[in-house]
């Protein structure tokens, strides 16, 4: 087997993590030696060991001699964890093949010097492009320290995530929703703003066996949401946290007693302070966060710069009329003045397809 | 080279016929004797010879015990010209690969019969999707005699064809456009409605060299039409029809001395009846319709049933607001009431995204 296949192997491995590493980025790692593979190991868990200390626990014979194949650079600080640079290095392993190189300041580069300086082989960017995909939230979040966040929203051929009657239940099959879940497992935290949850009553939880809820984020700047809402009354399968600007606290108790947690943010242009939301979030390790809608508010996550990717499901149906888009608001006044999108990748998902695009970053004002 | 391969061949010959054979189908031949290529041809323009003449004519030396390519079953009727299934037998032609079956009635199977009956060998199917695929609009032409209708629209990631203040030039990058002016030159008609005229002054025609531009509809129910308007004082360059309801020979006189041809048709909820439209236009061998918008338009076309396919081009960017939708109209109240469409072709254009999708007839009525 070449490099790219042990790689592929490790990219697998990785991807077991999703879900549960946050905010940690997934990794995977296979150990080789003379043709096989003799131990092999992924990050599981926040917290817990890095790949490179799992795998090589898992040897059943000595490393000597071995190549290491891990998708991210191993580290070489002292965190939670001690440096995977330094299990690696007294393994006696004398190759390393790395994926992705780390962003983290505190390990850019520096790993793989490590490395080398102990007189070991290392090879990068093998399979860079697959080994990035994995951990593009991780690679936002250690830069930017806010969360990285995915406007997701399904839409009609013709353009409308509901009929002019405001009914959209479903628009996208079964394959599609499943997919959504997934998302909201391996993303920590969902947002939607107090108009979707005064108007679809959403739970916002994942339906998935073996998987967390993400942090249930209400944008809801006026203290709207109702008492009785399913994401107030159920926060205790999974917790909910509604960013306001109302600073009275009388006003927030009653929240907080159904076991809300209340986030109180400065008030800009009649909505709460997106950045400043996010900044708050990146602060307590949110490093992900799935954007449901509606309209209104994925206008205000799109023109505060807060919106990092669109994932738009399209289905093979038309609505006609009036019906929501799914971006609305202000809107910009000319095609020039557009938000723009990276080159999509589509995937088909059951009978509809997916369109996800990088949210190219400009200097508007937010 | 294997028979796929010649047939091949023979669809890239067909297409150099693209939008000069309507309403007949594009068909290429390819002429092997001995793994030479002693014969090819291509149906060039509509009245002239057949792609099967054109290649024997082409050979230079007898194809006594050769093999025929032709990507549609031969024609054994006397049309404009005579039965090409004559011809092959004359010419002593043992073997005639065929990919497409003709569903014209006139046809259908009787050619390949005839061949059979007179000892060649006949094998069926061979590229058949590529070669349905080149013939769509035909197919359906012959079948129905009514145009086969694809409405077109360019829409951003966020679904509109236009910011809130109503501008949408460009929404898609200049390969979107040229690919645009091709099928102008490709279908034998356009349509759009004289909201579109009163807003944009469309001209409609092919920008393209050595092309022809389409027969140009409007579809005005109540002749609002300017007589300045640059479709009216165009129609020297090119010729315009306006479909109208109003039947007064006086208010129709102006627009006849501009030039244009007008066509008066039933009423029905407040539009004149497409489908109604459409039989006219199929009498006339208008085989193929482009439907440019806009939104009141595409939503009529639509619910009356006579649109075969959507093309929506999908440009990586978001407008916001509240832009105009590719359709609007009424709308359906249910998202278990959308029109259906079948699993769509997704092609990269430039930038932009083509998704492709034949509407799914339904019984709703018209």
């Amino acid at each position: 087997m070449e490099d790219i296949s042990y790689m592929r192997l490790a990219i697998q491995l990785a991807k077991q993590g999703c879900g549960w590493v946050n905010p940690n980025p997934m990794v995977g790692a296979v150990i080789v030696k003379e043709g096989n593979i003799i131990g092999q190991g992924y990050h599981k868990k926040y917290g817990e060991l890095h790949a490179e200390r799992i795998a090589l626990a898992s040897c059943g014979t000595s490393a000597e001699g071995a190549t290491l194949y891990v998708t991210l650079e191993p580290c070489c600080h002292h965190g939670r964890t001690p440096p995977c640079t330094e299990a690696i290095i007294e393994s006696g392993i004398t190759r390393v093949v790395v994926g992705s190189a780390d962003p983290n300041p505190l390990v850019a580069g520096k790993g793989i010097e490590m490395l080398r300086s102990h007189g070991i082989e290392v090879i990068e960017n093998t399979a860079k492009d697959e080994c990035d995909k994995l951990n593009e939230s991780f690679f936002h979040y250690i830069q930017s320290k806010t969360p990285y966040v995915i406007m997701k929203y399904a839409m009609t051929m013709d353009g409308k995530i509901a009929t002019h009657t405001g009914k959209s239940q479903w628009i996208t099959g079964p394959e599609a929703r499943h997919r959504v879940h997934e998302d909201r497992h391996r993303y920590t935290a969902i947002m939607v703003g107090v108009g979707t949850v005064l108007a679809d009553q959403p739970l916002l939880t994942c339906r998935l066996e073996n998987s967390k809820n993400p942090l249930r984020i209400v944008c809801d700047t006026h203290l709207r949401t109702p008492l009785d809402a399913k994401i107030v009354t159920t926060s205790n399968i999974a917790s909910t946290l509604i960013a306001t600007a109302v600073t009275e606290a009388e006003r927030h108790k009653p929240y907080l007693d159904a076991g809300c947690e209340i986030m109180v943010l400065p008030q800009k242009d009649n909505h709460i302070d997106l950045n400043g939301l996010m900044r708050k979030l990146g602060e307590r390790q949110i490093d992900s966060l799935l954007l449901e809608g509606g309209s209104t508010l994925n206008w205000s996550a799109l023109k505060s710069g807060i919106v990092n990717k669109i994932q738009a499901y399209i289905a093979p149906k038309m609505f006609g009329g009036r019906g929501k888009s799914p971006v609305e608001g202000l809107g910009v006044t000319h095609p020039d003045g557009a938000f723009l999108l990276n080159k999509p990748v589509i995937t088909q998902v059951g009978e509809d397809i997916l369109v996800e695009s990088e949210v190219i970053p400009c200097l508007q004002e937010s």
